[in-house]
């Protein structure tokens, strides 16, 4: 539909005139910001040529967003994360920085103050799953190896649901460790496996319509922070996971994530000596590299 | 900031790959709004490298926005109104058509099923502020008269106030009437008072922040509907109102909408003959043009 010249200035004059309307604006970060975003929330609206019906309905889902959200459910975050928002925001404050591991979404299910293990000890704590074993070093981008950094790590069980789902006060599957005097960690975790976003709600139903899936590629969720190093908010997927090929729902998979979760006969021996009696287990290694806090 | 030409790149994929979430949509209009939101979307996050607090920020926001929505307040239509979402919208799907009157924001003060009055009774139905005769004629694009149009007309008491502001169940500033045999309408109302929209939640704390005036110029809302016609949503402004120059903070205002309420003094015999006593009153005449419902 060609727009004519006419109602083109009188659109682009009331964009203006909304960004006129910031010139009292007396932080100027703020002022940057709400311009900005005027700008893109116009084009948006013009370049679909957006229906009062459609701005009713838009109205009406942010409405639903906002009532399903409680302290135990993010909606808001599950529509960022969904469109792509988050990961463009970590992709952003997180620039490649030479050889540094890379980033990815934190999710909405990290917990504070999550246990204590020492190296070697299981984080599961009786959560159902494929034992596997997770071993690695953290290291600066000179290849310094780094002691003591601290590793939070946390991760669903066998059927997809994090601790915090269960609506109990358990603790399982999760915990922080330290590296040790060689900057080398190494513990008891899950092998991942692929899970859906909580989708009975508002953003459930807008993957449905648009024939998304809600699934997220199986990941163990990493946090690593060190002294005057930039702290890093990433996972690692399994290779060979199907969901791979059809796409995480929140766009979090980055090629140098993907980590051979690799099979281990039930029987066989463990690294520490643990007996698992008939079960299978997995072992992957993560060579973790921090950048500067500077970078 | 310089953004290399790799980081560049890494953010382009990432865009490139939300765009391509929405392969398998069947809705060929909603795939489009989906497409066109992903870009605008990610072009504000990287236009203005937001950062990790300010997402955490927009979050909360928004949260809070949810929250404070419920069935009589509706704070997400004041967040696009007071970021000129809603005028932008009303802008695209009301294209000036020959000399068809400008359409405007519809607000959130309408109410369905107003009480029906003849031409020439008094909507104000006992709300305080200075009487106003307000008249004019309703007609097509070609200068012919539309008998029976209906026209809803809403408006604030001189305290800024809506009647379902005072949550009873008063009805008062509202109602509806049609035009005559000759298209012609005349009524009773207020004469229209500048004042706050809703402040005292967090689009109120956005206005602040920013330096930007809560307060809309003052108006009268009408909305006219005829069988064939495209259906007008507007209001009259009134000329000499000092929020004029200072700015109205939904961005509703359109210089051919400002009418005069010509002030008469008290004792002035009034078109109809009522009787005010000894209060001052206005006139004002807003002559409606309507276009046909394909333009």
């Amino acid at each position: 539909m060609a727009i004519s010249a006419q109602q083109q200035a009188v659109e682009e004059e009331l964009v203006q005139r909304v960004l006129s309307s910031y010139g009292n604006c007396e932080d100027p970060r703020l002022k940057q910001i709400m311009q900005s975003l005027t700008v893109h929330l116009h084009d948006f609206i013009r370049d679909v040529r957006l229906t009062e019906k459609e701005w009713d309905y838009a109205i009406d889902f942010l409405t639903k967003v906002g009532h399903i959200t409680d302290d135990k459910r993010q909606e808001f975050v599950l529509l960022s994360d969904t469109l792509g928002a988050s990961m463009q925001t970590i992709a952003v404050n997180n620039e490649a920085y030479e050889n540094a591991t890379e980033a990815t979404v934190f999710g909405p299910f990290f917990v504070e103050d999550a246990p204590l293990v020492q190296n070697g000890e299981d984080i599961a704590f009786g959560a159902p799953g494929q034992p596997a074993w997770i071993e690695g070093t953290v290291k600066d981008t000179d290849g310094n190896p780094i002691p003591h950094a601290r590793i939070e790590v946390w991760e669903c069980d066998e059927d997809g649901l994090y601790d915090v789902q269960y609506g109990d006060e358990r603790n399982a599957g999760r915990a922080h460790l330290y590296s040790d005097e060689n900057g080398e960690y190494r513990f008891w975790g899950l092998t991942p496996v692929p899970y859906p976003i909580p989708h009975d709600g508002p953003v459930g139903q807008m993957l449905q319509a648009v024939g998304r899936s809600p699934v997220r590629c199986a990941h163990l969720h990493f946090m690593v922070t060190a002294p005057e190093k930039r702290p890093l908010v990433t996972h690692i997927f399994a290779k060979g996971d199907p969901q791979l090929g059809i796409g995480d729902s929140v766009f979090g998979v980055k090629d140098s994530l993907i980590k051979e979760f690799s099979e281990q006969p039930a029987g066989s021996t463990t690294p520490d000596g643990r007996d698992l009696g008939d079960k299978t287990w997995s072992r992957a290694r993560f060579d973790i590299v921090v950048a500067p806090d500077n970078a």
